[in-house]
C-alpha cells in the first residue's frame, strides 16, 4: 500500500492522498538526500559531496540599486542599496548561501519570509507548507504532473490562459469549461458539471481539478467574488476537487474609491490595506484542498523567475520530490535580490509597494476606459441596446437616422491588467456576406478579418480564440462550442502601452469599426 | 503524417524527426506568439501584450564585483566590477532585456555568446542551434519529455548519476546498462546490446537513447577516450541511436604535464589550450545525432541555473516548444551576469579562467591520491595481488607476516571531481559471517555496515549503490545485477573538502578498514 511520507493527520483535515497521480507516487527522494543528515554532524569530514569548490566561484559581491516602497519613479536620487557579500557577518546576507547548489526547497530565509508573507495576507485555517518555484509556468507543469493523469478532464473558466492548456494538451488532458459571470466562475454550472458527470459516456472519471485565475483573470479581467468563492469551495468539498488558485493578479487589486477614502494617493496602514483584498481561496481552505501558486512576476519583475507553492504537507513533499529531478531550487541570485528587497523594505514595505502598484494599474485600466468614451457611445448594457449584455455597450452612431448600433460590450475590472470584450456581429454587411458562404465558423472567420484589418490600421488586440477552452479538436468552432453566435471576444491590455498609445490605439479601433460596421460615422 | 515545423535538411543529414516522442509532437506554438511578429512593426500600438510596465519594476541597476580570469583568489583587491544600468546607452548591456518575460529562447546577445563558445570549443560538423536552459537537471528532464515513451528503455553506463535515473523511474523507463572500462563505455558491450536486442523478449523496441556524462563521469571519474568515442558514435549511427552528452565537467579536464609542459601554472595560448581538450560527441556529430547539455555550474556557479542545449535544429525547435510552457527563459539576472562577465573577460578571458579552474581541480585531486599513498600501499593492479583489478589498489599489511591485503582499488581520474574505488570484501571477516547467514545480498549488507562504520568515525563516503543503472525492482542485488561478487563501490569526492580534511578524511577511512579488515595493522 502506498503510504506517504511522514505526514499525519491530527488536525482532522481529510486524507486527500488518493489525489496525487501515479508518476508522482513512484517518486522516490535520491538516496544523496540521505546522506546530507550526516553531513550536519560535529566534526564530520565529508569525502560524499558533489559540489564545486567555493573559491572558484569568480562572483565576490553583488549590489542592487532599487526603488524605495514609496517611491516617484521619476526621481532617480531616491533609492536604496542592497548589497550582498561572500562570507559576510553581522547577521547580513551571506552570497555564498545563493552560489552553491540548494536543497531544492529553497534558501531557508525565503522560505521562511513566504511563510511570513502567507500569514498575514491569507492565514490559512489549514496545515500548509510553502516551497519555492521558478514561476507559475513551472509551478503548473509541476502541479499537473502532480495530480493529472494523462486523458484526464481539468475544469477550467470557458476563457483560459493559453499556455496553462498547451501545456497539458499533448497528454491527452481535455479542458471541461464552465462559464463565468461578473462574480466569476458559475457556481451552479460548476455543481451541474460535477453531479450529472457521466463515467461511461466521459469514458473518463469525474474531473478532480478545478484551475482558476481568480482575481484579474487572463483574459477575462473578471474577479471572483467573495459570495462565489464560498460556493466554489463548498462544491470542491462536496464533490473532492482540488483548487489550483494561480494568483499572480492577487496583488493587483485595484483601491477601492469609498466616499470617505476619496483620495487614492493616500496608502492606508498595512493591515488595514490587507483587509481590502479580496480573501484568497486559500484563506477558507479548512481542507487542505487548495495549492495556491504565488508569484514575485507581476509584484517585483518577471526576470526573477521565482514564486512559491502554498499547499498541504502532502502535495509539497510530492512537489518537491519532482523539483528536485526536474529543476533544483531557483536561481540563487534571483533569491539573494528578494531576500535582500524583503531585508531593507520589510513586509510593510512591500505590503506599500503593492499600493503604489495597484493605483498604477487603476490608472492604467482608465486611461483605457476613458478611451472607449472618447471614441465610442459607452451605456450600461441594461440602457443599450443590448439589454442582456454584460457591463458595458459601446456604441456607433448610425451616420443616417443618428441609430446607436452596438460594437462590443465589456466590464470594468477590478484588478489586474486586462479588459475582456465582446464583439457583436449581427449586421454587420461583411459578416452578414461571410454567413451566407456555409462556412463552418463564419464567426471565427470575421473575428480573423477584423484582427488584420485592426492590425493594418497598427492596431493589435489579442484574439478571443486564443482563450476558449480546450474540448478537443471537434469543439473548436463557435457552433460546436456551443458559443453565442455573431459574436467574438478580444482581450485589450493597458499593461504596457502609454497613456498616448491606449488614446491612439482605440482611436485606430473606432476607425476600422467605422470602416467594417457599415454606414456609420 | 507529421511534419516538423520549417526544417529543410538540404545538408545530406538524416531527417530523425521519428526519434520525437508523441506528446513532443503534440506541442504547438503558443497562439500569443503569432502577434509578437507583428509587434515590431513600425508605429504599431499593441494592446495585446500582457507584459507587465518597467516602470514599475523596483531594480534600476545591477552591479557585480568579480575575479578577473587570471586571479590569484586570496588577493580581494584584483577585482573586475560588471555596471548593469537600466536603458544604458553606448552599447553596453541594458539591463530592461533582463527583468521583463523572455521569448524562452533566451536573450539574443547571450545565444550569440553560446554559438561563439561552441564554435570555438567543438565546431560541431552538422547543423545546429542553441537554446539556453536553467541548468542540466531540466535540460535532461527536457530531453526525456522529447525523447522517451513511458516504459522504453534508456542505454546508461552501469554506474550513473542517480538524479538523471529518479527522473526517468516514475514514467516507468528502465535503464539497459553497458559496463566500462578505463577509456568508459564498451563499444562491444554497446554494440552487443544493440544487434542482440531482441524485441519480443523485451517487451519493448530497441533503445534509441544513450545517456552519457563522458568526461570524468559522474561517479566514475572516468573520461572516455578519442578511439572510444569514434566506435561508440560509428555504432550509434549504424542502430539510431541520439547521444545525450551531458558534460557538465568537460572543463575540468586536468592539464596535461608533458615533458615540454612541467611547468603546469603556465598558461597556454587559448587555441593552443582548447587542443588539449579531449573531442566531444558533438564535435564529430555529422549527423546531428547529439544533443550536448552544457552547463555553467561547475565553470562559474550552481546557483546561476543556467546552461544551453547544443542540438539539430529539429530537437532545439521542439525542446523550444517544452521550454515555452514548462519553465520559460532562465532567470534574467543570471542572463545578465554570464553575459556581463563574459564580456568583461572576453571568450579568450574565459578559457583562462578554466584553466585556472583544471589546475585547481587537479590539486584537489592529486590531494586525495597521495592521501591514499599516505595511508595505504599503493601498487599499480598489475603488481598488486589482485593483478586483474582496474588501475591502482590500496593495500594494508597484515600484522603478523606482514601479507598484503588489497583493500580497495581506484583509477586516477584526468577530469572532474571524483575518485571511483572498488573495495574487496574476500576473507574479510565480518562480510564472510554475513556471507554464511544466507542473506540475499551480502555484499550490499557489508556495504552498508562499512558505509556505517566510516560515519562513526565521522568520514562520509559515497556508496555506490547509489548509482547502479536502474533496471527494475528485481535487478538490485548483487547476484542480480550480474555485478562481481565480494565486493562494492564507493565514490570519493575531492571538490568541496580542504587538503587537510582530505588527508584526515581517508586517515580516518584507513582506521575503520583496520578495525574491519580483521588483523591487519
Amino acid at each position: 500500500m502506498f503510504k506517504m511520507g511522514s505526514i499525519a493527520y491530527t488536525s482532522g483535515q481529510p486524507d486527500l492522498s488518493h489525489h496525487i497521480n501515479s508518476k508522482s507516487r513512484a517518486r522516490h527522494p535520491s538516496p544523496l538526500k540521505e546522506i546530507i543528515k550526516f553531513m550536519g554532524q560535529d566534526g564530520m569530514i565529508s569525502l560524499a559531496g558533489g559540489l564545486p569548490h567555493p573559491s572558484m566561484f569568480p562572483l565576490l559581491n553583488a549590489k542592487f540599486d532599487c526603488l524605495p516602497p514609496l517611491s516617484d519613479p521619476s526621481i532617480e536620487s531616491n533609492t536604496v542599496s542592497l548589497d550582498i557579500s561572500r562570507n559576510s557577518t553581522s547577521g547580513k546576507l551571506d552570497l555564498n548561501e545563493f552560489l552553491q547548489y540548494g536543497s531544492g526547497a529553497g534558501n531557508k530565509k525565503l522560505l521562511s519570509l513566504t511563510r511570513d508573507l502567507t500569514e498575514r495576507m491569507h492565514a490559512p485555517p489549514c496545515e500548509y507548507e510553502c516551497l519555492l518555484h521558478p514561476g507559475n509556468t513551472n509551478a503548473w507543469s509541476k502541479v499537473v504532473g502532480l495530480l493529472c493523469e494523462d486523458d484526464d478532464y481539468v475544469i477550467v473558466d470557458e476563457f483560459t490562459y493559453p499556455s496553462a492548456q498547451a501545456l497539458w494538451i499533448p497528454l491527452g488532458i481535455k479542458a471541461t469549461p464552465v462559464s463565468a459571470d461578473e462574480e466569476g466562475l458559475s457556481a451552479k454550472g460548476l455543481q451541474k458539471l460535477l453531479e450529472s458527470w457521466d463515467e461511461a459516456k466521459q469514458g473518463r472519471k469525474r474531473p478532480s481539478v478545478l484551475y482558476l485565475v481568480p482575481v484579474g483573470s487572463n483574459p477575462t479581467g473578471v474577479t471572483i467574488s467573495l459570495q462565489r468563492r464560498r460556493e466554489i469551495y463548498a462544491i470542491c468539498v462536496e464533490f473532492d476537487v482540488i483548487i489550483v488558485e494561480d494568483d499572480p493578479y492577487y496583488c493587483l487589486q485595484y483601491p477601492q474609491n469609498t466616499p470617505s477614502q476619496h483620495q487614492p494617493t493616500q496608502l492606508l496602514p498595512p493591515n488595514e490595506f490587507l483587509n481590502t483584498l479580496i480573501p484568497s481561496f486559500l484563506s477558507m481552505d479548512i481542507e487542505g484542498r487548495v495549492i495556491r501558486l504565488e508569484s514575485f512576476s507581476k509584484t517585483l519583475f518577471p526576470g526573477l523567475r521565482l514564486g512559491y507553492f502554498v499547499a498541504n504537507p502532502l502535495f509539497t513533499e510530492r512537489l518537491l520530490r519532482a523539483t528536485e529531478v526536474e529543476t533544483q531550487d531557483p536561481a540563487g541570485l534571483s533569491q539573494a535580490f528578494v531576500l535582500a528587497l524583503f531585508e531593507n523594505w520589510g513586509v510593510d514595505g512591500y505590503l506599500s509597494w503593492l499600493q503604489g502598484l495597484q493605483l498604477q494599474y487603476k490608472t492604467r485600466k482608465d486611461w483605457l476606459i476613458s478611451a472607449f468614451h472618447e471614441n465610442f457611445v459607452v451605456l450600461p448594457a441594461a440602457k443599450s441596446p443590448l439589454p442582456h449584455a454584460k457591463g458595458y455597450v459601446c456604441c456607433i452612431q448610425e451616420s443616417v437616422g443618428g441609430k446607436l448600433l452596438p460594437v462590443f460590450s465589456f466590464e470594468d475590472p477590478e484588478a489586474g491588467m486586462f479588459v475582456w470584450s465582446k464583439f457583436y456581429f449581427h449586421g454587420v454587411p461583411r459578416f452578414t456576406k461571410l454567413q451566407g458562404q456555409s462556412l463552418e465558423d463564419p464567426e471565427q472567420a470575421f473575428a480573423q478579418e477584423l484582427w488584420e484589418a485592426m492590425a493594418a490600421e497598427l492596431v493589435l488586440l489579442t484574439p478571443g480564440s486564443y482563450y476558449h477552452a480546450w474540448q478537443g479538436a471537434d469543439k473548436v468552432s463557435t457552433v460546436s462550442r456551443g458559443a453565442e453566435p455573431q459574436s467574438a471576444h478580444f482581450r485589450f491590455s493597458f499593461a504596457t502601452p502609454s497613456k498616448e498609445q491606449i488614446q491612439e490605439g482605440v482611436k485606430r479601433v473606432r476607425k476600422v469599426v467605422g470602416q467594417l460596421w457599415g454606414n456609420a460615422v
